[in-house]
């Protein structure tokens, strides 16, 4: 098992390369990004649950939680690396060594295996998107970004409206 | 409800006051320990499961990953503030307000009215006990801390020898 | 009496919580304001002995270099927090306890009880009304805080146009 | 006049470059080290008062508060670069320039024209002392500089006392 | 000799000191100017050989590497000191006694005595302007150094082209 | 070719993720990795000469400052991930698509194909060695790293001499 010290000093101090690739100075960690993630993820969740969709608040919260701890083994290389190894069987290959017992709810996540994963793997992507339209606002080029990720989460055509919502909110003016 | 990037913003730029007065220059944040108290949480409920005591791995993790939500709008003050104002009441005030959907989960941990929440609390006292080793092992002065978090999760009997492993691994020296 | 590297470190590696909730990432410090204070009241002061009213420049400087001493314990939590406990009294009951040399020149400024107090409380909220200013030309939403300052700066009739002065200079643009 | 934003930003930023040359990493700030002369020279001039020695506590503080802000335009360079321009001339020259306001205040430290500019003085090289314990303590290589500059104050006769009350507190262990 | 690691982590913890004088709060360090300075003067070097004018790739990339050297002596003091010192004598002292090594390398660069110096000067230069068109597009006012810079680059009459192609690619809307 | 602000930004900001997998909180980036080796592989370069041992100490630095380029695109990961790929053909795709004009002195080093190659592969690991000498000092656990790192350097039996120089100057007490 990890050293759970290592685990979390990684996680929080590895910078999140895309947006050093676009001159962020003072970049979003892995962490930050998992606590982005795990606040959206519940919000969506309890959103749904208003709405009468059922879906379990607290798995949604605990796979979020869990579902970048990988990255404290390998890091966050560019997309050209994580598109040449096969990214998402390392990740489970890691899990399954350091983190057994987080092993299924990581396979919820990463194979959108059932709806809580779902919400999770959306809420992994409006995290970065809403986050591109932060440094677009400070002056920072992410506009292929944002156009990118709005493309593929509009095809969670059943989370549509939560997507609406949220661009409305953190996104006016980066034309979507 | 709460803006969520100025939340997690908020929570991963805030150091915790009890390291910056005992010298860190580049001390943990309160993201960080969440994200500390959520992994160790999450392997100490693996554990329980393993010896056949139950607690719902999930359950133990959500409520884990939303524990210090709060600090998003109070922050982190002194020991001395968090004592003049019932910080609980505070906290739990704030939760309900902005994070209403965590509110449940919220109570659980901080009032430790089930085993789930009774876990985070002691992995919540057991992040900082073995950050104040690692830092100890740095050249800082941490030993009245230790020796204070010690006799709280010492109080824990049911889960005694959880703390004997953890003292094993994370402070050999640090005379506990 | 406080140790005085840990009163520095931690007043220094302090952020200002407000300037995080509105996703500042590398926020002004408690002591960055601390010294900016210090340079205002002192120009200030020096342009009031100008304009032939009289105030003891090393009085100004004094205080200023002294007033947020409290937050070396205390910590810089949110509007909240402070609300809710009167921090003012609770702020001097710490100056009395930890540095108690320092008692009189902090109530000066907290109770603005005699006319150097009056231009240090003045520097004070016109020093975080330049910075909002500053952030805002950088792409912070910061206009909320801009209007409450200006606000509260207006009271002081005597100093208008010592407000007029470093509004024109450090927030143009900025619809004062 | 100067900027003030400039002025802080700039000394809030700018490591001091001894540090650095030690291999110190976040290595204490210009600002951070005068908000510690600040507080040294304030309690000692309190400690003085308290034995019958008087000295004008407002006056020291101011002193201290000013005494370092000629680098805000001339930065932190190494001792090499000081020793060849006549240091103490230039930094007069720049104070005299943009705060004219406090060259007064800074020439009595400078100079030591005064019993409250030699306390000063003497509280500047003892927080370079006193951090430099710290450093030490945490693995950084500062023997030379701790002697060095233990021989410098030790020539403050009438405060020989002082320096054995701050070396007992802040550097045992120093070998001093 | 001096000590690789003191010469490493003080050129990559200085900031250059003229960006903390506009604002800039994650200020480009030295050894960030240093690398980014090599990277040009390589593109260039290899822009000229394609366009059939002879320079020496590996030279151009050595004199870049080793140009800013003396700074980890002598730190990166304001124009101010530089002006007062004759400093292209002081580092050249410094190389000299330090890095004699280098000292050859060094020499073509500060006094531009053959081609391969020239083309790192004039990519020391445009290093510093394309940094100040970035901090411009941030909101930082650079306005009057781009001015200044681009005089100085307009003065390669052999590299005009050179000047335009990055000017037109790095420093849109800044009106030159 | 790559946007030389974002190539440098990348890599200046790109912790090495061994550093933070051993709780350097803060850890040496590419880029002073890239400076260091920079520095060794010249001095290593002029002692050889210096002994009557021919190698070209500006083909030796350009080298060395451009051996890690591709990290800009690919990152930093972690020793699984790396093996995974083919890390060194990867890196070389990389080098000939975004800076083809360095590709030759790449290959140089990162095959070894001729003695400059040799000397500077040899420079990236001794810097690394006496990085975890340095951080080992400070507290850090990097006693696996250095044993290995020691173990590899010594297979260049030409260059013997020069480790035993460096680690006596770098290491002492680190058990070599």
């Amino acid at each position: 098992m990890s050293d759970v010290l290592s685990v979390v000093d990684t996680l929080c101090k590895t910078p999140r390369v895309g947006w050093l690739q676009r001159g962020v100075s003072n970049a979003e960690s892995v962490c930050e990004h998992v606590m982005l993630v795990t606040l959206l993820a519940g919000e969506i969740a309890a959103q749904l649950n208003a709405e009468g969709v059922e879906v379990d608040l607290t798995k949604v919260l605990a796979v979020a939680a869990v579902h970048d701890l990988a990255e404290s083994i390998l890091g966050h290389p560019g997309r050209e690396v994580r598109d040449r190894v096969r990214w998402e069987e390392l990740e489970e290959e890691v899990i399954k060594r350091e983190f057994p017992h987080f092993a299924e709810l990581f396979r919820w996540y990463r194979y959108e295996t059932n709806f809580v994963g779902r919400v999770v793997a959306f809420a992994d992507k409006l995290a970065t998107l809403i986050r591109a339209c932060r440094y677009k606002k400070l002056g920072f080029d992410t506009d292929d970004l944002i156009k990118n990720l709005y493309g593929k989460l509009s095809k969670y055509d059943d989370l549509a409206h939560i997507l609406d919502l949220y661009v409305a909110r953190y996104c006016p003016g980066a034309g979507l």
